[in-house]
């Protein structure tokens, strides 16, 4: 059964994107390029009539939601223990990837695209302030997360394996440099993050998209 | 092992508090008034730092987020099927779960708390009647589904059996009349609701929590 990955450069497709490079899973990559409005257009609205990026296909299935889809690719392929057996460890890490889904990811949202939740310019400018100082309190959640792990030497954030929660770190600290936030200032996830970068698949993930990991840019 | 649901009436831990009462769970339901702002105390964030509801402790295990509580009871109480046997069949349910969870919950946040997102009356208000907007039309995908569910003779939402999509539906229709929508706008959603308030579990955790479902007022 033939596979297809919808994603888009630096977009939070980027966390199926690695778990399947990092299962050797045979995909093929589709380019959606959000810049340009094409999740918009009709033949992307077939696919996913929310015009949101991750798809996958899986033969007959076209799911969508990160959430979903990891759980499914977990199932796929469960050598790679992408959540973990042990039914409280799971639930844990469903908890994080949940919390990173519905609350950290779209309080970005509002930094990004401010005009999915307001009309007018003033109030589309004070969303982008507001909510990205509650960002860089969210960030520094996952960064307690990152230095727990490291001081129990656990290597991952979920456990002995790579998994969503990695990846997911890996983009939501990357967005912050769209938010004026410096990943230096959150040492034990920035580590984490560059040594996540590395893994094979995750560096092929990267590459295909053409990532820059540190967009901080002083002022 | 004893559990406790951590709950507040007409909150989002409706959903967990109506699977627990489906399966005839025993469990010490904890009231928590969130008008009162209870959940800000030490004592309640020493349950959950971030503050919310719910939480369901099992035994030594204290978990939060309604994805991974419902995953962890559909695990627990197999005999119930909360969440579809079949792979793409449960994948599918995740992925509306997930997006009622991420998607339609936080638009309404915006409707009922919009100092979560900015600081300025004017600004609070314009995403109140912006969100408000939004929901509305978050809610007609919700009666969509309910329709095709009903054309193909199919009980609930996700399938064949009562389940987290059923419970949350009721509650983000519920919601809508604080944001002025009125439930008789969506036809088969609202039909499917009232009958999902009939389920004796269902009806327990109305009960206790005391809720009126049609909240709507007309101007
Ligand atoms: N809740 C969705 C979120 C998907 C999402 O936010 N996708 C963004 C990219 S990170 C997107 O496609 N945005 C394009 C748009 O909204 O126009 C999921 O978990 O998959
Ligand atoms: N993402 C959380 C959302 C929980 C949530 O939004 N809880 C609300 C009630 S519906 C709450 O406790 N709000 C209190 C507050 O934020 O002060 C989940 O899925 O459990």
């Amino acid at each position: 059964m033939s596979m297809k990955l919808y994603f888009s450069p630096g977009a939070c497709s980027f966390v199926p994107h690695s778990l399947l490079e990092t299962a050797g899973a045979a995909f093929e990559p589709v380019m959606v390029k959000l810049h340009k409005g094409e999740q918009n257009e009709p033949a992307y609205r077939a696919v996913n009539p929310r015009g949101q990026v991750p798809v996958l296909v899986d033969g007959d299935a076209t799911i969508t939601q990160i959430v979903a889809i990891v759980t499914w690719l977990d199932a796929k392929f469960p050598e790679q223990q992408f959540l973990p057996k042990d039914p409280f460890a799971r639930a844990k890490v469903l908890e994080t990837l949940a919390w990173m889904n519905n609350t950290v990811h779209p309080t970005f949202t509002h930094v990004f695209m401010p005009h999915k939740f307001a009309g007018t310019p003033d109030t589309q400018a004070e969303l982008k302030a507001f909510n990205g100082k509650t960002y860089a309190g969210l960030l520094q959640e996952i960064e307690d997360m990152a230095r727990k792990a490291a001081e129990k030497g656990q290597p991952f954030l979920g456990g002995d394996k790579f998994g969503p929660l990695d990846a997911y770190a890996l983009t939501l600290l990357r967005w912050g440099g769209f938010a004026q936030i410096d990943p230096e200032g959150y040492p034990a996830l920035w580590a984490h993050v560059q040594k996540v970068a590395q893994l094979p698949g995750v560096a092929r993930a990267i590459e295909r998209e053409r990532l820059q990991i540190n967009l901080y840019k002083a002022a």
